[in-house]
């Protein structure tokens, strides 16, 4: 027996290109929730996965993972949600919760992870994403939108946010206040600016040119700005951070990068490009530097994420568009042209 | 005015030959003791240096890092050591004191640190390292011997022992059984095993052949052994450790040893390849992978190595030798024909 039917906006091949969709949800089982989709931020992932960039897509595909919605129906065994409740779902909805990583609070490191569109669901059909006019999620799968926070700059937290969120966690109890390094001024870079700087670091926006100085030091609010092609403020900048946030997605050199970090310095590395990065043993030898990867964020650190987001009034640069726009915000997405972020406004879009 | 004159066994030229060399040391400062080197351990970074193949080397030279030594003349100001104790020198005769990495106990990652041989003394000079009849040192950069421990034992725990215990101390406190893996099994490698059993973990050695099995299983101890060419070997390991150490100073494909980690699983490279290494973004973002480098260790980590070696009564492999055999020991050291590491009897020696 079929869920309910919704339009989504999907994908049918890989030109990428959106059109409206009708397919049946799911029916609701026990835990579940059914969500109508308020608003869904646009990721450079959803680009690259909708034209099977990355993994084989199974069309039609509907994406979208920064969801943030309002609870129109519960299963009977959901307790902790009621009708009306504004929810967010993000990159999951389901892990085993029983190996290491879902029960050390890291569900998406689990290897039966289930993606929150492109995914094999349970059932074995594909799952579908939040460019939708409504979404069935399981509950332990859902976060909650804080009263402070309107729900379109709640949706650009879900990934992006806490892509950048997640790894500087563990920076947030420091006594000192840290050096940070933020490589990259996209969606998560402008967001790990943000983070960095409601956390009390001294943030350095690191770019290749000087064309962000501006942009960076007074709409962003960073403390410093370094260009990775001086060879004078390279220099300068030697050993002076804790850490770096590395948000480029294409092949860069790790060595002038590397060189900026402090011993115990940590690069920690969320894009991803297509092919390998190369590092100088001798140099994170001598210099104890680490490199390390972080994937998305667990329920529990977007969750902390929402909350530390509503306490600090903190505010992140989107753009908000209708549904009908989607074809050209990928178009400009793709070319930089956004600050930071387009956030879908889906219920606006009257989909049904 | 010169300090006493000794017999070491120097280099000349970049062919790495040693013969023996009269040099005066510096003179006793108020800081200072003279040492009478009893031991002297083998490592592989002596050949690199004194063949000029790391840093431009300052012939003559008298290489030597592994130094133990029975304290025969003391400066002023030394309260904390007395005529008669024995004593340890490893990599580092200097540092500035003052900086982060001083205050932090990692002190051999100052950048004002002075190497114990073929580095620029605070007189200018190139000191001269325990390939020697006698030493010169700064009293902070001696470790104290324990009575249990022979000195030809403690000499290789002050380079190849700390360069495996000072990055493992922090996991010397978890709870869990960690499950380890060592890859690479040469003087370094061999101290890893060791250390890693001592403090409970669960050793896996790797390697890319088997002929090392017998030797890591029976001789060393070590729980396991895997043979990193073996496809049905490797699917079984894929997230499996803790963390890798990982000794081997050539260049090696990560991928497969990365593998190997669980998430926030930690490969620590301290053998340094002359040639970049590479990485696959992708793989240490989803897998939650971080990739460290660590170098020698600090007088802190190497006091605690040389208690914990008594405490836990380990006992490492060696082979003790004349210092007229050293040019051959190069030799056999080149074509890994040692189990594991040479140490000089200097004393022995009748150098002067």
């Amino acid at each position: 027996m079929a869920g309910r039917r919704v339009i989504g906006w999907a994908a049918r091949d890989p030109s990428g290109h959106l059109s409206p969709y009708s397919f049946n949800l799911r029916q609701t089982r026990a835990e579940d929730v059914v969500l109508k989709v308020l608003y869904c931020g646009v990721d450079h992932t959803d680009l690259h996965i909708i034209r099977s960039e990355i993994a084989s897509a199974s069309y039609p595909l509907v994406p979208g993972h920064e969801v943030v919605g309002e609870i129109v129906e519960l299963g009977a065994e959901v307790k902790n949600f009621k009708v009306g409740d504004i929810v967010g779902v993000g990159g999951l909805v389901w892990s085993c919760g029983d190996c290491f990583c879902c029960k050390s609070n890291m569900e998406q490191y689990c290897n039966q992870r289930i993606f929150t569109y492109n995914g094999v669901d349970l059932d074995g059909r594909t799952t579908q994403g939040g460019y939708s006019s409504a979404m069935v999620v399981h509950k332990n799968f859902l976060v909650r939108i804080p009263d402070k926070l309107s729900p379109e700059q709640a949706a650009a937290l879900l990934c992006a946010g806490v892509t950048a969120y997640s790894p500087l966690r563990q920076f947030s109890g420091c006594n000192e206040p840290l050096k940070a390094g933020i490589l990259g001024l996209g969606g998560v870079g402008h967001m790990g600016v943000l983070i960095a700087k409601a956390m009390g670091h001294h943030v350095t926006v690191i770019s290749s040119s000087d064309k962000k100085r501006e942009e960076a030091l007074k709409h962003l609010g960073a403390d410093a700005f370094l260009v990775s092609s001086d060879v004078e403020e390279v220099e300068k900048a030697t050993n002076s951070l804790d850490y770096i946030l590395d948000t480029v997605p294409v092949v860069h050199p790790l060595e002038t990068y590397l060189s900026f970090l402090k011993p115990n310095g940590k690069l920690i590395i969320v894009g991803a490009p297509p092919n390998p990065l190369q590092f100088i043993a001798s140099q994170i030898i001598t210099g104890k530097k680490t490199i390390s990867g972080s994937f998305i964020g667990s329920i529990e650190d977007t969750q902390e994420l929402l909350d530390f987001w509503a306490k600090k009034g903190l505010t992140s640069m989107i753009e908000v568009v209708k549904m009908d726009y989607v074809n050209k915000a990928f178009e400009r997405m793709e070319r930089n042209d956004v600050r930071y972020r387009f956030v879908l406004d889906v219920a606006g879009s009257n989909l049904e």
